[in-house]
């Protein structure tokens, strides 16, 4: 049987960017188009060129994708023609493959948002698609509030997508703005559409998930016709969230019928990346992760009922409905069990130290993870710290240096100019192979910019370790994390430094304190110890 | 029309506690379920007798409820009669009113995880549930894995939940125990259920969250037939969560069909306390509440698109599917780069600053947020620097001191004891009415824990400010959240602080710097500032 194509559209960087408190930048606007490209969309919504700088600065810089980059913006205005609006004029100037333009389909929002009438909107829709097509571009509609408006006027809901589907689009997507429509009347309302004419490979779905209904709805959608397949990673979006991509991804590829049904462009090569691409999200967001996410969240597959984690031992299906490895996610069985232990030392392997099955020094290893943990460390992603841990339990952790001390000044006054700049230094005292050194660095960079303190105290840490120096001299700092958290009953501050070195291999490590630059030093201390250790090692 | 009677039944406190890292007290127990019960659950779970010494404790000192308190455990095991199962004994000795036991429904499960023949299991369940009905209770029926049973072995499935109604059950249970199961899935089979001559009002619908499903697959079971509904508070629950209570009943209150065909306890009254209860539970998991849940998140009726925001101000209809006052949440309106003027006069207004639609000021006041968020600034939470950023376009805004310079020191050493330690100091010059002040602090709080640079600077920089100092006697900090973004093409470092006084009143500042402390000065200043405007005001 063949397989029907089923189109995936993201659109995190542009409706997810409408999430609260979420703000990307050009470079991060790129590193997640790229990581979707790798992932297998077919669309990439990039922003709305022209209407602020960071979305205009990313079409501009964006490289070439496999999958459609695509500029959103709106149907061009009454009154003018679509050739002399300015706005559409921006979205067109990105250059972009496709474009996809926002109109209303509700005859409420026609005479009360726009104030225009009927009759004018529906020719604004032709005339902006027709404007895209005859440039040579692909067109899409996104029919604005199409449910509440198909409810309230279904002849002038389907008239709207009939104006964009007769000027040439390509797609019309069915939009639930505001959210607020379930499952059962979405399967309901396409099933009507599709029976009134219109072409169900020629139609998209876009939901919100104000009733927590959005992945349904979507799929209901899917279920009842369309082709398209809207949504974000993490279900960022406004308000309360887009459909979750992260979500439908493998429920489309590991699910019946959809996995039978329909062809996608994300395979399970890339299927195991997700868990990846979802936490490297986060990581950029600063957020914590959901642990209870589907698929991908750390909980998904974490078995707390003691019933459930008996069972799971003897057949992992009998509590799990898709092995984690899929999504590239992992098991989680409580630590105080047997199968903790083995957890461990599947974990400790990976570091390549590998410790007999029964000894002592497991138990000792996680104890110590439980108690630092309870103070606020992570190992989770910190697996440089992870491994410096129990290689000191195992007796195979060398002494490189001691730090005897250290001290970092901030300073912030006025230049010779009257202008106020700020400049930190760092001084730290170590003792390598019997011999005292003081080594003192300052945060300017070659531009004359004062990089803080962390950067002052890294330079400082790495400049005179004695026969230690040429070892470390190819490694450099690739990311800072900072977050606050709960160290027993006090907020604690939990750092985590990411290092890179010339073979290109990284490795993280993490340090705690109420005192950010110290819990910063001693995550910086962590990856210098682990690279000591590695140095000699191929990537 | 007589609406029909459909039962909610919340599992908060026994399936919501499989919840990773949850773990409640007793007295929480009972605080929750006092919730419960006057939001207007018909029954509530309370935890598994006998399992652990908090259950049996929260049974023993729970005090009378409306809702049903209902005690869970299994059914008997194989071998003995049910007057002789221990655990069952310790289930029935809780003296619930209603006991819920949960028994395996699919063959795989009987075979393989009790290794008990398939008609012992039913013997077991029908024995077990005509115990309790001897005793005068009421009976429910968990059928565990019943959905992937039925796919497996329909027949056999049916059986289970036979063996349980022809013994007295009053509810069969029909639990997606392992989250997979698709709502399309679970209308067809609890069609064929009912059409099998079970009777509806005698079914519940337990579902997991695993494909984000849960509360599509409770109303896809709703609208099959089934009349009881299984969830928990905020969606706790094993793994992925349970079907989210919190977002099931307001769509059953406020939605169509369901509105109109059923009668469910909790009223208008009741719903328009859901946000402060969902609230409440975060408070006692001191977990940070998800912006984004459905109806309840502070996000949930967040309108960040400047499109949406000026349609709103007309009609708020435009972008919300119900009004937010409905379940006692409210309407936010952030500032970001994309935000029109209507946007942003609103905003105005709710800081206390009146100004003319059209007045050129507010196209350089949103001018200097796209610039400043470009830079990494972020206006959507820092309500306080956004008034400030604002006051200052606008000439209303004091310069209250002067900030000449300050230092702050940093040092890790060993203390007379041999110990590592550390402390910071900061030094601060500032002048007031004409005179320069300068002020020092260290770190040390009252325990000689060392709480780290921001706080020595906090303590410095409100140490003596002359006739200010009085006013910043009752502000304290509250959170601090640190990120590093990205500012033009280097990374910075962007903190917010969050600050109170003695009102209670909070409000939220932002600085951006490469360096974090010098990130931390500025929104520490901009704190200072916004309390010294606003400190003859009332909450």
């Amino acid at each position: 049987m063949t397989r029907e194509k089923l189109y995936l559209y993201d659109t995190t960087l542009r409706d997810g960017q409408q999430t609260q408190g979420v703000q990307f930048s050009t470079p991060e606007k790129i590193q997640i188009a790229k990581a979707l490209d790798v992932l297998g969309l077919d669309y990439i919504e990039g922003g709305w060129p022209g209407a602020n700088p960071t979305d205009s600065a990313f079409f501009d810089e964006m490289p070439k994708t496999r999958a459609r980059l695509t500029a959103f913006g709106m149907t061009k205005r009454a009154g003018r023609s679509a050739a002399n609006d300015d706005v559409l004029a921006a979205v067109m100037n990105a250059g972009t493959q496709s474009v996809c333009l926002v109109g209303k389909a509700h005859d409420y929002h026609v005479t009360t948002a726009l104030g225009i009438t009927l009759d004018e909107n529906l020719e604004n829709i032709r005339a902006s698609i027709a404007h895209i097509v005859a440039q040579g571009r692909e067109a899409l509609y996104d029919a604005e509030h199409f449910f509440d408006g198909y409810k309230d006027n279904p002849d002038y809901a389907l008239a709207a997508c009939r104006a964009a589907l007769e000027a040439g689009a390509r797609w019309v997507v069915l939009c639930d703005t505001n959210g607020g429509v379930l499952p059962s009347e979405v399967g309901r309302i396409v099933g009507e559409v599709i029976g009134a004419g219109l072409p169900g490979d020629h139609l998209g779905i876009h939901t919100h998930n104000d009733t927590e209904n959005a992945v349904a709805c979507s799929m209901a959608a899917v279920d009842a016709g369309v082709r398209q397949l809207q949504g974000t990673l993490n279900g960022l979006g406004e308000r309360c969230g887009n459909a979750n991509l992260t979500t439908l991804i493998p429920t489309l590829l590991l699910k019946q019928p959809y996995a039978s049904l329909f062809e996608i462009g994300v395979g399970r090569d890339a299927l195991s990346g997700l868990t990846q691409v979802s936490r490297m999200l986060d990581d950029i967001l600063n957020r914590v992760p959901m642990r209870q996410a589907p698929y991908v969240g750390a909980s998904a597959f974490a078995h707390k009922a003691g019933l459930h984690a008996s069972a799971i031992l003897k057949d992992p299906s009998t509590y799990e409905h898709i092995a984690p490895e899929l999504v590239g996610n992992a098991r989680i069985i409580p630590m105080s069990n047997q199968a903790g232990q083995s957890n461990l030392r599947r974990r400790l392997t990976e570091a390549g130290l590998s410790v007999e099955k029964g000894d002592p020094a497991l138990a000792r290893i996680l104890e110590r993870i439980k108690v630092r943990e309870d103070e606020g460390y992570s190992y989770d992603t910190a697996q440089g710290s992870f491994e410096l841990l129990a290689r000191d339990e195992l007796g195979q952790l060398p002494e490189f240096f001691e730090v005897k001390r250290y001290k970092v000044t901030i300073e912030r006054r006025k230049n010779k100019y009257n202008k106020m700049v700020s400049l930190s230094e760092a001084v730290v005292v170590v003792k390598v192979d019997g011999e005292k050194r003081l080594s003192v660095s300052e945060s300017m960079d070659e531009t004359g910019t004062d990089r803080g303190p962390v950067n002052a105290l890294a330079k400082a840490l790495t400049k005179d370790l004695g026969r230690y120096s040429q070892v470390l001299a190819d490694m450099h700092l690739v990311d800072f994390k900072v977050r606050i958290t709960q160290g027993g009953t006090e907020a604690v501050t939990r750092v985590i430094i990411d290092s890179e070195d010339a073979t290109g291999r990284r490795w993280s490590t993490v340090g705690v304190s109420p005192n950010i630059i110290d819990a910063s030093f001693e995550a910086l201390l962590d990856a210098i110890r682990w690279k000591l250790i590695h140095h000699g090692e191929a990537r």
